[in-house]
């Protein structure tokens, strides 16, 4: 496995509640127990009702960031979970935000961010590299 | 084409300058400066030092949110813009952060959010599903 410094998970919620996603407090509610159920230490939050609707929401947590972002007009909910230290436990967030929006239908995706192919010497699997590029 | 709510472009800023990556200042201007040029209106922003070293930002925006986490200690940075509004300028932004960040090695993903490939009747391009799904 590539070492890497950030997991970051990309969800796109559909059919979801368009109540729940009309709703600021809802959400803002929903992201904070999502952040503390996955483990996540909150630094700072902002949450943002848009006319005529739309939620968008921000979690600074000291492990990287969440957000959110709905159309409710289409049932619709952009999720991203960055975090750089693996005892968060994104697949926790996950569940609450499901459950909270009534999601029907889900896809995630999952990247590794900053993992330093080409410099190996940043990384701790440096010799395997090394071994490679000698062979 | 498929029709997309948002566009995500997430950036990977290798070979940077480590002390721009450690100012949290420095960051926090850039990162307005980027939003100005790209035609984002701001909501608001947060940006935080972590220590010993690492700076975290948000910048909600009307159309979504750019956000940045800096490893000086790998002098890497890794940016996200998320917009929902075309008229939104992407690349001027990645200049704007690139050339402060004094990066020297970049990669670029770009990704539609929200595109809606089962659920037709929700977006502009209904007719055009349908012909298909009836020829």
């Amino acid at each position: 496995m590539r070492e890497a410094l950030g997991i970051h998970i990309l969800i796109e919620f559909y059919e979801c509640d368009p109540e729940t996603l009309k709703s600021v407090n809802n959400i803002e509610k929903t992201f904070l127990k999502a952040a503390d159920e996955a483990g996540a230490k909150v630094v700072t939050s902002n949450f943002h009702q848009f006319q005529p609707y739309g939620v968008s929401g921000v979690v600074v947590i000291e492990e990287s960031h969440f957000t959110i972002h709905t159309w409710p007009e289409h049932n619709y909910a952009a999720v991203d979970l960055f975090y750089c230290d693996p005892s968060v436990d994104g697949d926790k967030a996950i569940k609450v935000i499901k459950d909270a929006l009534k999601s029907k239908n889900f896809s995630t995706m999952e990247l590794k961010r900053g993992t330093f192919v080409s410099y190996a010497d940043t990384v701790e699997n440096k010799e395997q590299f090394v071994e490679k590029e000698t062979a």
